[in-house]
C-alpha cells in the first residue's frame, strides 16, 4: 500500500490548502479531519491536483504515513492544539515528527515540545504567513524545532514555499519556540506597517485634501519605488474600490473599528519582558483599540481641538512618503531588535538576515524592502540596530525634513499619527547624547532610595534627600 | 499574657516602618523576622516609640495575635511570598487574615487569595505606597479581600494612613486582587507622570536653553498652581541640587539609564489583555528601557538629525506647562480607563473616585489634581473618560494650541517627546469622527479574508478581492 510522505489534520481552508499545495508539488499527502465530510469534500473537489490519502481514523491517518511519520497539524492555536496533539502523540514512534502550523504562543510550542521531546517526537512549531492564498501558492514557512527534524522536514516545506530570486522563502529558524516566536514578531511588524500606512491615508486624505481615489494614485505610484510592497499595492487596490450598493469609496462605507486576532498583543507583551522598547507596534495595537472603543469615542467626539482639515500643498505627498519610509526603518528596527533579544534570551541562534530573506515572498509584509534588511544583516550581522546600516542611515538623513514637517502637521490640524510620532521620539532618543533619564534616576533615588549610577565613576550611589544631601554609596 | 492587634513579618524597611507606624498609633504589634537579629535591632532601637511584641519562631509570633489574627506579611514579591504564606497558613485558624503588603501581581494575589479562602482564611492582597516615609508616616493603602476582612482590618489600616482633609488615604478596593491591580495601575500613572516631567524638563532645557536651576525654579513655580504634586515638588528639588564633588549641576552627574523594577510593564502587559490603551505608560516604559540599552545608544550616537537646540522665547515655559497639564489628564484618563475595564473584567465593582480619593496623600502621585479626578467622577460616577468631565475638557481647550505646538517643536528640533506626542495622539483619535481604522478592516479583508462591518447596515461582510469584487455576507 502506497504511504504519504506527509499528513495534515484539520482539514479548515488554510489546512486544506497546506494539503493542497503539497499534493500539487507532488508529494502523497494524507488527509484527516474529526469530521471526515470535510475530508471527503477536499478528495472529490481537488483529487485530481495529486495523491490524496484519505483517513477517516486517527489511526488509519497515522499507520498512512511514512516512517519517519510527518504530521501536520491545523488547528486553533491553545486548547485545541493540546487536544489534537494528546490524541495523536499516543500513536506515534521515536523520531516522528508533530508540525503545528497554527498561530501559536511561543510559550505553549517551547512547553509542548519539551513534553514530545522526552517521549521521543519532534514538536516543529513552524510559522506560516501569507492567509489562504498563500498556504495554496506558497507562504512563508518559519519552522522551529530542531535540527534533526528540519533535515526530515525541510526539503518539503521549501519546495512548497513561495521563491524569491530562486530562493525559498523558508529556513529553519531554531530550536523549540523559535518559529512560532519570529511568526509573532512578524505579525507585530505588520501591525505597525499597517498603522502606518493607515496614518499616510489619513494625512492625505486631511492635510491635502485629497479623495480615496487620489489616494490610490499616490500608492501606486510608491508602490513603483523604495515602498513597494504587498500592503502598499493592496491599499491601493481597496482605496481605488467604489462601493456597489452607494457608489461611495469603498473605505467610507466600512466601519472604522479594527479587530485583532491577538499576535500584535503577544509581541507587545513578550518586548516588554525582554525589555525592548517597541513602539511602533505597541502604537499600532492601541490604535486599533481605540477605534473599537465606540462608546468612548462617541463620548469624545465634542472635545476641543482643530478640524483636521490642512491645505497642504502638492509637494506633500512626497513628504509623506519619506516620513512613511522613515518610520518604517524604525519599525522595523524594533521587530528585529526584538528577535534578536528573543533568540538571545532562549538561545535560539537565530540568522537575522535570513529571517529577512524569508520573509521577502510569501508573506503579508514581503516587500522590495526587505531585500535592503537582508543585505544589512549580510554586511554586518552582529549589528545592533538597522538604523546605521549605510543605506538605511542614509534614507533617514535624506527623510529628516520631511519626516518633523508631516508629525508637526499632524500635531497642528488634530490627525492623530502615533505610529510616525512614536517612530521619530524613538529615533531621535538613540540620537541623544544625554537623555532625560538622568531626571528620572534622581526621582527614584529622592523617593525610593533605589540609588543611580554616576557617568564620572563606577559605583552605585544614593543621596541624603532627607537630611544634608551629601552623597553615600548606595 | 499581652495580646498583638496585628502583626508584621519580614522586617526590612518597609515592613519595619509598617510595624513603627502602628505602634506609634498606639496599636501592640507583634513583629518576626526570618533572622532574629532583625527583630531585636527594631525593638532595641525603636522600642519606645509603642507596643512591640517580638517573636522569634513562627509558632510564637502567631500565638502573640489576637483572634481573628491579623497578619501582615512584607516580603518580596513571587517566591518569597508564597514560602511565607505556605509556613503560616498551616498555624491560622479559620477567620484569620493574611495581608501581603508586598508588589505582588494582582493574578498571584487571586490565585492566592483563592487557595486560602478554601481554607476558612482571607488573603488581603494590599497595595501600599509611599516608600519608606509613607510606611512610617502614613502610605496610601489599598487592600483587596473581601469585605468581612476589611471590616476587622480598615479600622487599623485606616488609622495608619495618610490623611487628606481628615479623609484616610485607605478604602476597601474590592475583592481579591483588587487592591493590588490598583495598586499596579497607580504604579503604571507613575511612570507616565514621571516621562511627561522628564519630557518637560528637557524641552526646557535643549528648546529653551535653560540651566537646571533655571528650570528647578520654573518646577517651583508650576508646584504653586494646578500641578501642584509631589512629583513636581521634588523634581524642583533634584534640579536645583549640585553635585559635591564636581560642582555641576547633580542631573548632569548621574548616568542617563533609567532602571524599572516591573510594575509599569506588567501594567501596559494587562491593559494590553484588556484591551485599554495606555500609550502614556507604555512610552513611559519604553522610554526607560531605550535608555538603558547603552550599547544601541552609542552606535546610533550620529544618525543624522538636527542639534536638539533652540531658541524657544519665554513664553515656551508656560506653553510645556499647559502641554504637561494636557498630557497629564490624558494619562491618568487611560489609567483610570484600566482600572474601570479591569474592574469590569473580574467583577470587582471598584470605586473610581474612591481610588482618586486615596490618592491623594501618602503616595507617589499625590497631587492636588487628584481631587479633580475625585470630583469628576462624584459628578458623573459611570463617565467612560475623565477626559469629557466639563474641568477637563476646559483645561484641554485652553491648552491646544500650547500642546500642539511643543509637539511640533519637539519633533522639528529632534527633542524626543513620546509622552507629549502619544498623549495628544489618543486624543485627536478620540474626537475623529472618522478613523483609518477602515482602511485598516479593508486592508485585513483584503489579504485575510476577515471580513468588515458597514457603517449603513448590520451585518459582516467580505468583498472577493480575487474575484469580480462583489461584496457577500461574511
Amino acid at each position: 500500500m502506497q504511504k504519504a510522505r506527509i499528513g495534515v489534520t484539520g482539514l479548515a481552508v488554510m489546512g486544506r490548502n497546506l494539503a493542497r499545495n503539497l499534493a500539487r508539488h507532488g508529494h502523497p499527502v494524507a488527509v484527516h479531519n474529526r469530521t471526515a465530510t470535510r475530508t471527503k469534500a477536499l478528495v472529490d473537489q481537488f483529487g485530481a491536483e495529486g495523491t490524496f490519502l484519505p483517513a477517516e481514523t486517527p489511526e488509519q491517518f497515522v499507520s498512512s504515513l511514512e516512517r519517519p511519520r510527518r504530521l501536520v497539524i491545523m488547528v486553533k492555536a491553545g486548547g485545541p492544539t493540546d487536544a489534537v496533539i494528546n490524541e495523536f502523540a499516543p500513536l506515534l514512534e521515536p523520531g516522528d515528527m508533530i508540525v503545528d502550523g497554527g498561530n501559536a504562543n511561543f510559550a505553549d510550542t517551547r512547553r509542548r515540545e519539551s513534553a514530545l521531546r522526552e517521549r521521543g517526537l519532534h514538536f516543529v512549531g513552524t510559522g506560516i504567513s501569507g492567509g489562504e492564498e498563500g498556504a495554496l501558492h506558497g507562504p512563508s514557512i518559519m519552522p522551529g524545532g530542531s535540527a534533526e527534524s528540519y533535515e526530515a522536514l525541510g526539503p518539503l516545506l521549501e519546495d512548497i514555499s513561495a521563491k524569491v530570486d530562486g530562493t525559498p522563502c523558508c529556513t529553519h529558524v531554531g530550536p523549540d519556540g523559535a518559529g512560532h516566536f519570529v511568526k509573532m514578531v512578524h505579525n507585530g511588524i505588520e501591525y505597525a506597517d499597517m498603522q502606518l500606512i493607515a496614518e499616510s491615508y489619513d494625512l492625505l486624505r486631511h492635510a491635502a485634501g485629497l479623495a480615496p481615489a487620489e489616494i490610490a494614485e499616490v500608492f501606486r505610484t510608491w508602490n513603483t519605488g523604495r515602498l513597494e510592497s504587498y500592503l502598499i499595492e493592496i491599499t491601493a487596490e481597496v482605496l481605488a474600490h467604489t462601493d456597489a450598493s452607494t457608489g461611495k469609496p469603498f473605505v467610507d462605507v466600512v466601519l472604522d473599528q479594527a479587530e485583532q486576532k491577538g499576535t500584535g498583543r503577544w509581541t507587545v507583551q513578550t518586548a516588554l519582558d525582554l525589555g525592548v522598547p517597541v513602539g511602533g507596534i505597541a502604537e499600532a495595537v492601541f490604535a486599533r483599540s481605540v477605534s473599537g472603543h465606540a462608546a468612548l469615542r462617541e463620548a469624545s467626539r465634542n472635545l476641543p481641538g482643530p478640524s483636521r482639515t490642512g491645505d497642504a500643498g502638492s509637494g506633500f505627498a512626497d513628504a509623506v512618503e519619506r516620513a512613511l519610509y522613515a518610520s518604517k526603518i524604525v519599525a522595523y528596527a524594533q521587530g528585529f531588535h526584538q528577535i534578536q533579544a528573543g533568540s538571545a534570551e532562549y538561545g535560539w541562534n537565530i540568522d537575522l538576515g535570513a529571517m529577512a530573506t524569508i520573509w521577502r515572498g510569501g508573506c503579508i509584509i514581503r516587500a522590495r524592502f526587505l531585500d535592503r534588511i537582508r543585505a544589512a544583516y549580510e554586511a554586518d550581522p552582529e549589528t545592533p540596530t538597522l538604523l546605521t546600516d549605510a543605506h538605511f542611515t542614509e534614507a533617514l538623513g535624506e527623510a529628516q525634513d520631511a519626516w518633523r514637517e508631516v508629525v508637526s502637521v499632524a500635531a497642528r490640524l488634530g490627525i492623530p499619527a502615533p505610529g510616525f510620532a512614536t517612530a521619530l521620539s524613538y529615533y531621535d532618543s538613540l540620537r541623544a547624547d544625554r537623555l532625560p533619564a538622568a531626571l528620572t534616576q534622581g526621582q527614584r533615588d529622592y523617593f525610593g532610595a533605589h540609588t543611580y549610577r554616576r557617568v564620572d565613576r563606577e559605583g552605585s550611589f544614593h543621596t541624603l534627600w532627607g537630611a544634608d544631601r551629601t552623597e553615600v554609596t548606595g
